[in-house]
């Protein structure tokens, strides 16, 4: 049996989540040289900011990485949907003072496309692995063409199933407990979304190819839990949110180092799609699950001008503060060595 | 170190779940004789039936066992939510027939009462367990006064602690993939719910006594997973659902056996309480938490007839199907069986 390393290719079975907009190429490379997979987010980053980090990735290391992408479809604009969410977030425009008018609508997030697949090729990242389902087949073959192994997150069996299906390499269990976006694909209903312990053992049970767990899992303990549900490795994003190489805000940091950490939500406030992170006002006021907030990624505008707002004022009102619903494994030290306390969990297992 | 086996008096730390409605004396008998702790739920019986369970207990086991009670205060009945509890189910009254003005109203639930103390204190029975809290300060000294160990459940981490700091002598961290009723108590926003690998390491961090780990737990792997997350021991419910000694109804046990149970949900519209079952035809129409439900536990006496009536057609549609998200331990053998099987993920652990 192929085991998950040599898949990967790494030392450790063990993936550092991909986190947009807390991390980037420093974090993807202190991780893959401390023997597990460094992830770079690519949603966010233009072309040329991804060919600077991929180009960065080469020069920190010579050992394999991830690249990160979301596969959604971009909704078609709706005047009134957009005119509703602005509608729910006039009362904080005027309270900031933010003209309503001169804020721009636009995507937020780029879904993985012909463009950036033949960007990547220069660099034939080793592993690729995508958010919200796969790519066209076209595209996923471009993708295995240079080489690459391809991750895919599932949220159900189903999903899982649909996924090895279609060619991932492994499939990523992504339990309830999870930090960021859920990666559901095949429903939309959250009702179908299960705790790492209940999902991890099912997906296992039901695909041939290697899973990863992830949710929840914020030390070595964790680890030996998650391989003793059957997992051939783990993805961790939370425990790596304070380490210097993250870009996590001084704001996020402080919530994901009190007792605020201790109650998350998913929220669609941020970005459309249902998220998890540290309860603040905006997701208070407005209800985690917010009617009003466009389809994915279109609710990114309209919250981003709050957000820096509030931001500048030292506050997190309006941020999405990103996070699993275990932030105990959260450290100030550097990423190697979050990396080498989780992998003590391999040992442990038996 | 006192460990969970020292507090129950048990060979195993390994708890079945009370589940009142799907099992009697005869499952506690079984698990108990066969190492575990055995449990009768008593939140459903009369009197009578206690004293009679309870003789039966006595009668077909030396071991210890756990009888488990709800610690809720009575709701004042309100005509107002009751008639609009009535109207939201008035269609399916219709279309069976059934002539609302002649349902009675009533409690459903009793909690646990100085009436009910002073019967157990007869039997003396070596452990009690408590859903939604504890009973006062003078009931549970009772308790305590006959020597018995109390365990309560807690689903946060402030629960945790609020449940040592009154005196519990082990604590159940019920993550969110547990089947039938939360347990939560200091607040009812499901947002604070954790699934079971974020919940128990944060539970065991906080609080000194022993944790029982609850929720997902299906199988070996899954109590090597809770042991290495810090658990002093586990308690599983789903996994005792098929066995002979269980009550569970036969479309009951159909619905756990097939791809349904995949799709469990938290409900309020069998009892005004969320508890997680398999979703079926009224949770679908309703929504699983709707509005119209009456306080816990109320919400019983509205739907009750329609249980009745949709059963005696074989359909489950009306039907409290509870089942953990993980119903993958679900096996026709006898509970003895199903005890030592779960019992082999104590010594994976290391």
């Amino acid at each position: 049996m192929t085991t998950l390393q040599q898949i990967l290719g790494t030392e450790l079975p063990l993936i550092q989540a991909p986190m947009a907009g807390i991390q980037g190429s420093a974090m993807a490379i202190a991780v893959s040289n401390a023997g597990g997979l460094g992830s770079l987010p690519c949603a966010m980053l233009s072309p040329e900011a991804m060919r600077s980090e991929l180009a960065a990735i080469r020069a920190g290391t010579d050992k394999p990485y991830n690249v990160n992408f979301f596969c959604h479809t971009p909704p078609v604009p709706s005047a009134e949907r957009e005119a509703a969410w602005r509608a729910a977030l006039a009362p904080y425009y005027a309270e900031f003072g933010i003209d309503a008018a001169g804020i721009p609508t636009g995507p937020g997030r780029n879904p993985f496309s012909a463009e950036v697949a033949g960007l990547l090729a220069e660099f034939a990242p080793p592993v690729v692995s995508f958010h919200f389902g796969l790519p066209s087949e076209a595209l996923l073959a471009q993708v295995h063409g240079w080489g690459a192994k391809v991750l895919a997150s599932a949220t159900t069996v189903e999903e899982a199933l649909w996924l090895e299906a279609r060619g991932a390499d492994a499939v990523i269990a992504q339990g309830l407990e999870a930090g960021g976006h859920r990666g559901h694909f095949l429903s939309h209903d959250l009702t179908r979304q299960l705790g790492t312990f209940a999902l991890l053992p099912q997906v296992v049970h039901a695909v041939k190819v290697p899973v990863i767990a992830a949710g929840g899992i914020a030390d070595a303990g964790g680890v030996a839990a998650a391989m003793a549900l059957g997992a051939a490795g783990v993805q961790v994003g939370t425990a790596y949110m304070l380490t210097p190489e993250a870009t996590t805000s001084a704001l996020h940091r402080e919530a994901l180092k009190g007792r605020a950490a201790r109650h998350t939500a998913l929220t669609n406030l941020f970005t459309g799609r249902p998220a998890r992170g540290i309860v603040n006002r905006v997701m208070r006021d407005l209800g985690p699950i917010g009617e009003a907030a466009p389809e994915f990624p279109l609710a990114t505008s309209g919250i981003a001008p709050l957000r820096a707002k509030a931001e500048a004022q030292g506050s997190g009102d309006f941020s999405p503060l990103w996070s699993g619903q275990n932030a105990t494994g959260c450290r100030e030290v550097p990423a190697a060595e979050v990396t080498r306390a989780l992998a003590q969990g391999f040992h442990a297992t038996v």
